[in-house]
């Protein structure tokens, strides 16, 4: 695999593969095509075949791709063949809708960790998981060998807490933080900020 | 404005850019550089200035940009001088968390309709807001002239409450649902999901 030289934006791609696969296979499905998977996710079926032929011959010209053996390369490919563990630091409307979210598990993500400054929310439970104290996240992550880590704290706050994350392994940052933040090389950070997907939506309106 | 010309990539960083602007303005400041606004955002200076020209000759060499000047030409250019009013369609964790979310007014956005399906929710209210039957969304949400929506119901309802907004103006989707939906012809949609950017990330990890 010529991994490093695979462009970021194809890898961005083959999550929403991942994802229209899985829903294939939930209905039933057995065996796609790049033009039907094409139409699941919005892209053309040339794209598709160019990014998934960056990582071998997973399909046949004329019969297609097998679903659940595609599914099993991509989740090996992201790396999600196995179960990442999750810290979120930051426990308002954001760190609680994340806490509670079913989805994670069958994507490759548990949340074993959370975090809040808030004297309220410390030692209090959502489901199983407790709020424990921002001060003692960094060695606490550092305990539990986390590498993935969601950042749901006020502007204000987010560069402090990536300062504190610096200290650990983690490595992956996913910021709903309505800015960005300074990390060390090496660390990637991908955000979420919805007011700037609705403001880049809204340029095209009339 | 050479509008239909410029590359989408372009419009979507520039969101960003104001994000940034706007903190500067809160700390005081009066003038940047597309070297400190690169540094802001974590994008080069050229690239900030080549993004920034496509629109006009908002800086001068060698004095760089008035940072309430430029804010303003990016919210003409995003068409956030004005307010949106948003109609949410979905009111389990996310939807009621968007709902609450204070970020949204300073930033062109006004969540004024908010739908769901669970009889145990319509008829109550998140703030000021009355959550209302999703079967009679489609109607209030013309009425209202709304054009921004984003959707927050689970995959298996998207694509239905997607069929539902085709017959209203709304023209710009944030959909939170994991599934892409299919929208008729100039109705743009942008998603959030965690999963697939953790997944993103994940590639990349050791």
């Amino acid at each position: 695999m010529k991994k490093n030289k695979i462009p970021d934006i194809i890898i961005g791609r083959l999550p929403l593969y991942l994802r229209a696969l899985q829903r294939m296979e939930d209905q039933g499905s057995v065996v796609t095509s790049s033009q039907e998977l094409g139409d699941w996710v919005g892209i053309s079926a040339a794209q598709i075949r160019k990014d998934i032929s960056q990582f071998g011959e997973f399909g046949k010209q004329g019969t297609g791709y097998n679903i659940k053996f595609l599914r099993e390369k991509l989740r090996e490919i992201l790396k999600i063949d196995r179960v990442w563990d999750v810290a979120i630091i930051g426990m308002g409307d954001i760190g609680h809708g994340l806490a509670r979210y079913q989805g994670f598990l069958d994507r490759g993500f548990r949340v074993v960790l959370a975090f809040d400054n808030s004297p309220e929310k410390i030692g209090t439970k959502i489901g199983n998981l407790l709020i424990q104290d921002t001060a003692d996240m960094a060695a606490a992550i550092k305990k539990a060998g986390i590498k993935v880590a969601m950042v749901a704290v006020p502007a204000d706050n987010a560069q402090v807490v990536a300062d504190e994350l610096a200290k650990t392994n983690v490595s992956a940052i996913l910021c709903y933080a309505p800015i960005c933040i300074n990390v060390p090389e090496g660390v990637r950070v991908q955000y979420i900020d919805p007011a700037t997907h609705l403001q880049w939506m809204t340029y095209y309106l009339e």
